[in-house]
């Protein structure tokens, strides 16, 4: 059994190898005539689709799994359009492969350009959301990968009939049998293997919980890109405009609390805490916000309850707001390097010189003066779509868009030049 | 004693990390005095550098080491000098942090800048050879990064020597304690650790043979980039230009036979074979090459030895080459897609969808049009100095110089901006 799980892997991923070198050279309009492709044999078999998810719904609840992770499951006609929806718009986005991002003459003559080129066979860990396979399989494709997708074990059948049919009419529409592979088993042993086949799959991309991330980086042995965990801030500096303030708060915290870029900690200078921290505790307790304070905001708002040196460190993906006051702008700097993930942070400030150190001095992916963390999105960033946010620094830092699915190469012209 | 061992590696990447920190906030000039510093103290203690050395030499010796490794081991006056003139070079390269690689404004009115920043903190593991102490640490200095070094145990005194008078010179000239780390422990177990501190180190680059790079790729927790093994191919197509094949050829595999630029297979189109072979082959044995080849090869010059599989997938990193005659442009890059380590393939040819072919098909750093494979280098390319080769195609492909040694952030402006 064991065997024949880890033969999966590794023959689907010797598959979108040898796919992953006839992706490379294809042209933009084939790929993309294959998006649309998929995209409209989605909504033609939605039937099959959501009559195989309704089997993956049925078995999740008899299994006593209830609330979020049903709704993530879950699909229907609108969840399939849009699905297609999303297909049909990566196709619109600008090919990114073959872009030359820089190009010169060397001394002897001898020209060089480095150009943009596909990763290769991209990786993707995912959990129950069965959109996952359709948006990473069309982003990867767009930038010229194939790709190798393992989802949760809940979405079995869901994965399996939307791979089939997105598979088939890739392949019908010209893409090369073996850009897109599901791996069927959802035995541990199968997720396992994947990590480890380094010289077959270029890069491992986890997306889900912080558990599934911390699995894949621990295992891997090829390269892997980090996503998702977000304990982000926002420090209210002395100088802060207090509406400002109160509105970015609000926005962070509660226009959707389970998302990584949503603010975990409030962080108050002395100066203005007692102006301050009342009427944000009263905007954010009307919209259900629970508060866990420091000594020092409990004594200016006692109805919060007190924040432990845990409730720094969690990242609640809830409507939960741990707030301290710091004594000085860089206590706040301090408290964000020493808890902070490196995802997004925030400051409200009038002060221009706070506001140039802030944007030098703290080291995340994404840092706003005077704007709400939600923003740390491929889409609101304006990249058109995004494969997940990246927390590390190697490759992609931040929301990870179709650039950041590729790789470069250096491309030499010589005349018969030789090395003196 | 493996506690003691451990907490060296944790508590100087520790140490890096609160470095690295005030690194990335240093100006220019700064970085650039102390580079000037450590090289005036390099050559100011040159004797006490080559004392330790020389004990180093002697010790190696004792325990019967020989020949080239002795020879990279080996420091002397001429060495010590080149080393500061190294780190004088880095100094007089321009600056990547804070260049801006793009800056756009949302439609809501928000503005997102990309900014080049260091990446943090960077971990060197490698062998014998002490320079690369100094070079190491002077390009990620330069790139605003606290450096976390780990030589091989032969040459334990001549770093430890060599990174105090650095690291004090450094420290002197204004850059945080903390910022240039030897660790001094020459036991395994030390760098397994330096290899598991995730969240401590931000990249892992190995510098050294095949054994070194793959153990660090097994056992890292933390992001690496894998450098240097080259297995490199030159294609002679059937509408090459004879003399072009033979002067890159000889300058391709002789000019320097031990490094990962070099060649090590020769691939010859069927139609050239017989008027090539036998005078390549003249050329080549008249430098001391041993050549291995197919059986056809073999029926045009006898003298060769034959080649085994194994031939196609060695880096022999010496004066041996592996010939093949293949059928068919498709047949040569069918055997690079095979063998080749994606570090540097050339193809000689006098024919313009060929060339253009080659470069789009065959996946590799660098791909060559009549030129030699020995140009992959950041030196040859530009780059005034590089801390290494990667092979590996997420963050850097090709030859690493500064740029490489940074990542990225995205600094957003607002005016009270929330998502909607």
């Amino acid at each position: 059994m064991q065997q024949v799980q880890s033969s999966e892997a590794r023959a689907k991923a010797s598959l979108a190898k040898a796919a992953a070198r006839q992706m490379a050279v294809l042209a933009s309009d084939v790929k993309d005539r294959a998006l649309h492709a998929m995209a409209d044999a989605l909504e033609a078999n939605k039937a099959r689709i959501l009559e195989a998810n309704a089997l993956d719904v049925d078995q999740a609840k008899a299994r006593g799994i209830t609330g979020a992770l049903i709704d993530r499951l879950t699909l229907n006609e609108q969840r399939v359009r849009d699905m297609a929806e999303g297909l049909r718009q990566v196709a619109a986005l600008p090919d990114p492969v073959g872009e030359v991002l820089r190009g010169w003459v060397r001394p002897n003559g001898m020209r060089v350009s480095k150009v943009r080129v596909p990763l290769g066979v991209v990786g993707i860990i995912y959990e129950a959301r069965p959109n996952v396979t359709v948006d990473a399989a069309g982003l990867c494709l767009k930038a010229g990968n194939a790709v190798v997708l393992r989802g949760g074990s809940e979405a079995i059948r869901s994965n399996t009939a939307i791979a089939e049919v997105i598979s088939d009419a890739a392949q019908a529409a010209g893409l090369p049998h073996g850009a897109i592979n599901l791996i069927e088993s959802t035995d541990r042993s199968a997720a396992v293997e994947m990590m480890q086949l380094h010289g077959l799959i270029d890069v491992l991309i986890p997306r889900g919980g912080a558990g599934l991330i911390r699995s894949v980086v621990e295992n891997a042995k090829v390269p892997v890109i980090e996503t998702g965990t977000g304990n982000c801030h926002i420090f209210v500096a002395a100088s802060a405009d207090l509406d400002t303030a109160e509105a970015l708060l609000i926005n962070a915290k509660t226009q959707r609390p389970g998302v990584c870029n949503a603010v975990e900690t409030l962080l108050v200078h002395e100066a203005v805490a007692e102006e301050f921290l009342p009427r944000a505790a009263q905007a954010l307790t009307d919209r259900g916000v629970t508060l866990r304070g420091c000594e020092r905001a409990r004594q200016i708002v006692p109805a919060m309850e007190p924040a432990t040196e845990e409730d720094w460190a969690t990242e609640y993906l809830d409507l939960i707001l741990a707030v301290r006051v710091v004594p000085s702008f860089d206590a706040a700097v301090e408290h964000i390097s020493r808890y902070g993930t490196g995802h997004s942070e925030a400051i409200v400030t009038r002060d221009y010189r706070e506001a140039e150190r802030f944007t030098q001095c703290v080291d995340a992916a994404a840092v706003y003066v005077n704007a709400s963390t939600r923003f740390t999105d491929g889409g609101q960033f304006g990249f058109g779509a995004e494969i997940g946010i990246s927390t590390q620094k190697l490759h992609a830092r931040g929301p990870m868009g179709l650039d950041e699915l590729t790789t470069v190469k250096y491309v030499v012209h010589g005349d018969g030049h030789i090395r003196q």
